[in-house]
Order: C-alpha cells, then sequence, then structure tokens
C-alpha cells in the first residue's frame, strides 16, 4: 500500500467511511511495521477526542451483552460509537470464537457504530499489541466513546487501566464474584462498578460486599458508583451513561485524564520497544545460540542467568538474523 | 548472605528441613538477583526428579481446595509434595487475600509437604518471575510431585503450560465453562480434565462439552481423559492422581517430557532476559527520557514507533541509570 492510499484511507476514515475504518484496523492488525507506522502517524494529529471506556469482570458476567446494551443507550444520545473487543485467543489454535460477537449484530447495519474484535496472541500481555492503534484508528474516525471489551480476569485488567479514560468492572451476583475480583487486584482499577444480572438473587448483598471492600482500599477523589443493570433487557444502562459521563468531567477537571493519557503512551512506548527486542530474541531463537543454552539450562549444568549474559549484549548487538551465540563453558 | 550460606541452606533443604526450604524460597523471591543466581546455581545439579503439575481453570471452580485435596492424596501414596500458589495480587495494593491458603492449613503440620503463596506483580504475564526459581528449591528438596496452582483465565494458563510437565484443567458444571475455556484458549492446554463439583447439577453436560469440543481439536497421541471430582469431600481424588502417572510415564517414554523442559528452560531464559531489558527502560523513567516521549505521544505529536527508535539504542547502549534520551525533533 503506497503512502498516497494509507492518507486517503485516514481521509475517508475521518469522515466515518466504514470501509475505510475497517481497512485501516486491518491495517493496523496485519503486523507489518512499516505500514503501522505510517498510519499511526498520520492518524495522531487526528485523535484525542474519543472517550476511551474499558469494561471488564470475570467470564459469565455479561460483558458483550453489557457492551452491546451500552452502544444501544449511547446512540440514543447521538454518540459515534466504537468497539474493539479484545479475545484472549489461543496461541495455539490462534484463533477465536465468535460466538459473542454475532450478539453485536444488530448494531451492523448501524452506520454510527464500528466494531472489532482483536485477538491477544503474541503479546507480553493481556491486551493486543494492535489495540492502542486501534483506538487511534476509532478516535480520529470521530468516535465520541470507544468501549474496549476484554475477557478474562487477570492481567488483562491491569492493561485496561493503562489504557482507558474510565475502567468499568462488571460483576454478577453470587458465586464469590466479589472476592475473586479482590484477588485479582480488580476493585482497585474500578472508576466504576456494574452489579450485571442484577434480577438475580444475591445483587444487593454482591453490590454491598464491593461497598465494604472499597471502604478498606484506598482514599480517592472519585468514589466509584456501584450500579445494578440487567444489560439483556436494556435496564440501567442510561444510569451507566451518566456516570460514565461524570467521571469523564471528573477526570478532565482534575487532569486525571492527562495522566492517564501520558502513562498510557508511556506504556505503549514501553511495548513497542520490548517487543523489538524480542523480536531479536526470537531471531536468536531459531539459530544455534537460545536452543542450545535452553538445553543446558533444562539439563541443570548452566544457570538461566548466565545464560541471560550471553544472549543480552548479544541482544543489543544484533544486526539480523541468524547469529550465533558462542556461550560460556559450563555453569 | 555469605556464599557459605546458601549453600548451607541448600544442602539442608536437600535433606528436607522445613525451614532451610522456606529461607530459600523467601531468598529466590526477594528479587535480590545476586542471592538468586548463586542459590540457582547450587540448586540446579540436584533437580530434574520433581512432576510438576500445573492447576488452572476459571475462579471459583474450586482449584485450592482440589489442591488441598490432590496433596491429601499424594501423602497416601507417599509422596513428598510442594505447592506453589501463584496468586495475580494487585499491582496497586502489592497483596495477595490468603483465604484460599488457609484451606491447605491442614498440611501444615505435615513434614512432608511444602506450601507456598507467591505474587505475581511486576511480571509481565501472569506467572511470578520467581516460579522457575522456587520450583528448583522444591525439586531440589526432595518432592516427588509439585503442584503449581494458578488463578483466572487467560495468559497465565499458558503459562503454566510452558511450565509443567502434566497440565490439569478444572473446570464446574454449569455457567458455560466449557464454552467460557474454549474461548480462552485452555482446552489445547490440558492434559488432565477435572469436572469439580460433580455432585452438582449439569457435571455431565460439562464433561460431554468437554469431549464434544476436543474432537474439533488437533489429533494428539494423548487423549486427555476427562474426570470427574467433589475435592471438598476427596471424591475422584486417587482416579487424579492415577491420571497424573499415566500421563508423567507417556510423556518420559515419548520424549514429551524432556521437550517441555526444553521449551520450558529457553522460556526462562528469555524471560530473564526480557527482565533485565525492562529495567533498562524503567532505569530511563526516572530520567527525562521517556517522561517526555511520553508527552509527545499523548500530545500526539510524536508517534510511538519514532519513541521506540530512540530507546532501543539507549537501552543497548546503558550502562547505569540517570541517561537522557535525546528525542528527535517532531513527527
Amino acid at each position: 500500500m503506497a503512502r498516497l492510499d494509507v492518507l486517503d484511507l485516514v481521509e475517508r476514515a475521518r469522515g466515518g467511511d466504514q470501509r475505510a475504518v475497517g481497512r485501516l484496523l486491518s491495517l493496523v492488525e496485519s503486523g507489518d511495521v512499516a505500514r503501522l507506522r505510517e498510519a499511526t502517524a498520520a492518524l495522531a494529529p487526528h485523535t484525542g477526542h474519543a472517550h476511551v471506556v474499558g469494561l471488564t469482570g470475570p467470564p459469565g458476567v455479561g460483558k458483550s451483552t453489557t457492551t452491546s446494551a451500552l452502544v444501544t443507550a449511547l446512540r440514543k444520545r447521538g454518540d459515534r460509537v466504537g468497539v474493539l473487543a479484545v479475545d484472549p485467543s489461543s496461541p495455539f489454535s490462534g484463533g477465536a470464537l465468535l460466538g459473542d460477537r454475532i450478539r453485536m449484530g444488530e448494531h451492523g447495519t448501524d452506520e454510527g457504530v464500528f466494531i472489532r474484535s482483536m485477538a491477544t496472541r503474541g503479546h507480553l500481555g493481556g491486551l493486543s499489541w494492535a489495540t492502542p492503534a486501534a483506538l487511534r484508528v476509532l478516535d480520529a474516525a470521530g468516535c465520541d466513546t470507544v468501549l474496549v471489551e476484554t475477557v478474562g480476569v487477570g492481567q488483562s485488567e491491569v492493561e485496561v487501566v493503562a489504557l482507558a479514560d474510565t475502567t468499568v468492572v462488571l460483576l454478577a451476583p453470587g458465586t464469590g464474584d466479589g472476592v475473586q475480583a479482590a484477588k485479582a487486584g480488580i476493585l482497585e482499577i474500578a472508576d466504576v462498578f456494574v452489579v450485571n444480572k442484577a434480577d438475580r438473587d444475591g445483587a444487593a448483598e454482591t453490590a454491598r460486599q464491593i461497598r465494604n471492600m472499597m471502604t478498606f482500599g484506598e482514599k480517592r477523589d472519585w468514589t466509584p458508583p456501584v450500579l445494578k443493570t440487567v444489560a439483556a433487557r436494556g435496564e440501567g444502562l442510561d444510569a451507566l451513561v451518566d456516570a460514565l459521563g461524570e467521571h469523564r468531567e471528573w477526570a478532565r477537571r482534575t487532569g486525571e485524564r492527562d495522566r492517564r493519557r501520558a502513562a498510557r503512551a508511556g506504556a505503549e512506548i514501553e511495548a513497542v520497544t520490548l517487543e523489538r527486542l524480542r523480536a531479536r530474541i526470537a531471531a536468536l531463537r531459531g539459530a544455534s545460540g537460545l536452543d542450545s543454552l535452553a538445553g543446558r539450562v533444562a539439563a541443570g549444568d548452566l544457570d538461566p542467568y548466565a545464560a541471560a549474559d550471553v544472549l543480552v549484549p548479544a541482544i543489543s548487538g544484533l544486526n539480523g538474523a541468524g547469529v550465533t551465540v558462542a556461550g560460556p563453558s559450563g555453569a
């Protein structure tokens, strides 16, 4: 793709052209770093408008249903909305099950909604390396709100907090979700709590648990509201949209938004840098170097730190693949 | 701690001295790389005996209860048993809730059982950077089996597979656990499936779901058995111990064990190497370099790839902290 084509795509995407947005999203996902760089440079000046909302929580809590209902509620208020669903797809099969995505089908014909599922394979953490780039596409396309939905509990939630202007943590009644969430450290990252499936037994109890656990947490300027929704029936979504708006205003006013965005940029730079260094390690894997070091560590006659002593300078000085690493003789 | 002390600790740990094992585990968790290296070098020659079993599955499935029941069953057969429970503790609070661990209390006075909870903070993936080192301690201490229990669904499961000789995936009846597990890619990593809480409705259905999904998966030499347990009542644990033994024998015979252990060593070398490079990035964070780059990326007047262009050579050539990075002028 020539430079002119990318600039043309960016121009059309800014006008809200669904096809152009789709092609740009594919481009940033393609793993072609040269094109990714080109697109990023062209998009960057047109970003900063979108309110980035992260949605996370344990499996089975209804994240996709809530995301879909939230899209409906935001559209009613006239927002242009983007959705990035980040699936921890298998590094073995390389595929993501798309069942949840099908439920988003109702928005498929809406010109004001942009939906994309992204895989996470190949990345160090839970979030796709392409996520920040895709956010930039949707932001430049004029989205007022971009919802980033992640699957699972753990590391990926922490990455959402580094990424989102506002983070929503979803829990369901019963099954000790509150305690599990506390263990996974996701209570601290929530700007807004949602107890979904609130028509089930135990919703009030779960909400109470969350409030109790918060009182043990760090004091913050912003006290996360605990909302109840039944996303499958569209109940409670207006209150959620209001809460998102309130947090956005608070974050703007206090400078929290700018602090988060700078942290987000720092994390992205670090990720890009580590990815590049990781690629250098991968280049050594095929060579005799890393494999023979690994064999010696597995056999117990070399320790991994000594192996790293060999690798680090090899990576720093590496100008291409096919480098053979000369290991030290013995442990 | 002097070198002699570490060697003395290792010697006493090899004899099964609980106190010495505990002190070595604390040492490898301390983050003191020099001592970690020393201990690793002293331990490495005494490793390779332990059968490393990873246990994983969604939150609430009863992993800690199953681990505890499995310890009881293994002890009955005369095994010396180690347990590493890896909690994705909050990077914010830095603490792990220990509720589950208390349930392991019944083994607390058993001289043939070594239990340790480890945090995962600061690591790129779900597993603690200290886990391979702690495995080495328990292996050298003469454990026949080491159980590594992880919390959550996602990245950490993939790391378990890189670590364990045998991987057990736990699911519970109902709540679509099977489908959620497939989405998280943990069906492919299982050597043994356990449907825990099998006295609940839907256990047979969940087992059937797993078997059905396996038939769509890759053909393998080893067909993972699907077992049912009620860990809280100790039911089904003997069959699980048998299945672990069968997989261990199969893996030894086919060379799969050696392949996994070499891959595990390679992953550890890579992790140690990346951690060292990451530390160099962190050293740049405090300096004016990374922060000012991040500010410019957040403002949209520099792209993260250009920022990485500046960082990579700075990291490669870095000999200490306090380096100021000169950025390029503009995007």
